[in-house]
């Protein structure tokens, strides 16, 4: 059974092999491994010793590789060979991925492996081509089986065996009418089962769910787990059977969905990864950090406002970050539990105002709870009485923002149809450092004018 | 084509009706609908309301509602119904739901059940039974279709026909010695090529990717989408074929294992959900604010190392937050890109030193930039300027520190096998409090003491 990760000595072993220009040695050793072990090898290594071991590959693997790496590096994988090479290696691939490291290149090159692969896959890609990467029309692949709806069981299973080589799993046969609109699918153990004479419009499934090829990708990847499906026809808006979808190409895409709404979270590009070079990530981030400094700015000034008090009173310096930063945590775990909910479909307008409410409550208990302990111990340590009595009053009341503004702020940006993940931590932490701010350094002031403290 | 959501008028619809007890005309509506829409709205519906719709189900959708909908809610609406009905409605389920949701039950009911279903279906349960359920052997289903060696493609056909009703999508056919031993697969279209007389060991697929029913499901997962598989079959420690894992059990498993990474980093347990009543929300997160409270509590006491320094500045306490606060954003992307690429694979002990390098430039880097516009900023709104310059250094410092840290303590943690998420925001988010406070109010009485301010 393969392994389930690259071991990394076989990176060592590779990297050093090419150095030392022992390539046929390496390609050897690259000839034992599965072809996303390959890729994740070349991802590890750097360009130019990436760029040696694809040059040792043979068509077939070369193609599977250039689908397991990232964009940049398949950019400089494919640069580094001859227009010719890419050819044989854009042959070798499945439509929707040819369509996919076609659409990236340069329009002169593009022209050049449009032309050079063969013409029936040429224009099966263009057709491919044509449509946005994240629609179902961009994922979909045309390789399918498909008969027309006054075929038999026997020419149905002649379709599989002329498919069955250049298809990787084959669970439906499509069936289609004159115009090549869908009628349905037969999955392969009715075929079976079924006598040759049989019409195959008798054991055809009507009721086959279909996806458009406009559909946005994320809408078919929830289709996909909603329904468990293994593979769906793609149809034009005539009804047309244009391509197939098949759950392995849709798994990445549930995944990618949720990894952006973390990132959107923090601020981060879905396209920013941990081996971008430096000067990418600096400029991808910076936009960001501004932003921060923008909503940072105001809470200080917040502070500001209290200079007076402050002077006063240095210890409420001390104290006031505890009440921002405890704003801040119980706002990220708020926040956290309410993307994931959304991007679930579990909460709807119907239960959003209990959220918020129990949110907001659940924000007030454990700030009572927190702000209790903290204010005891702050006098303890020897701190005046009413210096922790605020610390209580500020934290409950700060706490139970951060509740009601971690959830406020997605579900209204969800009812507006914009990504709640953009609610990101940002906004949320900076209404929490103000909230903590206003509410204790604002008391404080009061409890000074009241004489208290 | 079913529509990708619930319209939340459907779950007024259902709810006004039953509470009218118009019960009929629910059943009525709920009749048209998918399982996972009905499963949606009784997700939604107060438990009450919930239960009354659960009763309105045929055995089978109820089936399929009980696995749609979260263990609490699942626990309310089984205790709901008789130990007939549920064992009327196990009785629909594929071995592995049922083992699932027998699983939950009191040892008593779990006994009632299984005497009740029949017989072959409780001993294929009790054997799923006995798997942990985060492992390939908790994850399968005893549904498959199997042949001995020596058959022929006739009788495997034969096999498919006996099984085609009971099983939903057979993608191969599985093929085992006398001892049940896993010999290899025969995909379908492969079947519906071959002669009816040939052996089917000539058409088997002998280097089948198997999975051990110890493996954990993560990995199986990993798998899964590594190799694009459909289903893999499963055996035990002697390679006897017990079962069968399909994608569409994997899906879920992937998606959970991403929101486990991000919901340990807010600090919060998987189990916890937006739905939870709030006395079990504050239970489950008071322990991580708690833990908060401490790292907060640190910082606050760095800062009162610098009273002093305060007290002759007040302004410095106004600047602070802006320091600790733009090293806390900077660490959170660097800490999500991270864990990212830690649980894609894409960090190694090869390059991990260089990530470390990296994330601590473009720390720098964009330290070095917000910093120089937040220095500015505070000038040319009248502060001195050597504060201006203060608030550049520190920021500088701090953010590099934010880059180093929220690298570091995640791969540290890999190195030791430990899940890099619990690296979470906490920790990184209070070393760079603690750095900013530090870098920023120790230079201040640094100048102070050079007399420079």
């Amino acid at each position: 059974m393969p392994t389930t990760e690259v071991k990394n000595d076989h990176i060592e072993e590779v990297k050093d092999l090419v150095e030392a220009g022992r390539e046929n040695e390496a390609a050897a050793l690259l000839g034992e491994l599965h072809a996303s072990d390959i890729g994740r090898i070349i991802a590890a290594l750097e360009e130019d010793n990436a760029i040696r071991v694809f040059k040792l590959l043979e068509p077939e693997e070369a193609s599977l590789v250039l689908l397991e790496v990232d964009e940049r590096r398949r950019k400089a994988l494919i640069s580094s060979i001859t227009s010719e090479e890419l050819i044989d290696v854009v042959h070798e691939m499945e439509t929707d991925d040819a369509a996919d490291v076609i659409s990236e290149l340069p329009v002169e090159d593009a022209k050049q492996v449009l032309d050079g692969i063969d013409k029936h896959e040429s224009i099966a890609v263009q057709k491919l081509l044509v449509f946005p990467e994240d629609t179902a029309g961009g994922k979909m692949q045309a390789e399918l089986a498909s008969v027309i709806e006054t075929a038999s069981v026997e020419e149905t299973i002649e379709e599989v065996r002329k498919k069955a080589h250049d298809i990787d799993n084959i669970s439906n046969v499509f069936v289609v009418d004159r115009e090549g609109r869908l009628k349905g699918a037969v999955p392969l153990d009715k075929l079976i089962l079924a006598y040759p004479e049989t019409p195959i419009i008798s054991i055809t499934n009507r009721d086959t769910l279909t996806v458009r090829t406009d559909m946005d990708q994320e809408e078919v990847a929830k289709l996909f787990q909603k329904y468990d499906l293994i593979s769906v026809p793609v149809v034009d808006h005539d009804g047309r059977l244009v391509g197939r979808i098949t759950v392995d190409d849709i798994v990445d895409v549930l995944e990618d969905e949720i990894f952006e709404d973390f990132y959107k979270m923090a601020g981060l590009n879905i396209e920013s990864r941990a081996l971008d070079p430096a000067g990418r990530s600096i400029r991808m981030r910076a936009p960001w950090l501004m932003l921060n400094l923008c909503t940072a700015a105001v809470s200080a000034s917040v502070v500001k406002l209290f200079e007076g008090t402050i002077e006063q009173l240095v210890l409420l310096a001390v104290l006031m970050p505890i009440v921002a930063g405890m704003g801040g945590n119980a706002a990220t775990q708020t926040i956290t539990v309410i993307v994931r909910a959304l991007a679930l479909g579990e909460i709807n307008f119907k239960n959003a105002r209990w959220v918020l409410m129990k949110e907001a409550t659940v924000g007030l208990a454990n700030g009572f709870l927190t702000g209790g302990i903290a204010g005891l111990i702050a006098y303890l340590l020897g701190a005046n009485i009413m210096v922790g009595l605020l610390l209580f009053l500020a934290m409950t009341a700060n706490m139970m923002i951060a509740g009601l503004i971690g959830s406020l702020i997605p579900l209204v940006l969800k009812r507006f149809k914009v990504d709640p993940a953009i609610s990101s931590s940002i906004f949320v932490t900076a209404s929490t450092d103000i909230g903590g701010f206003f509410t204790f350094l604002g008391l404080a002031s009061i409890f000074m004018k009241m004489g208290l403290l």
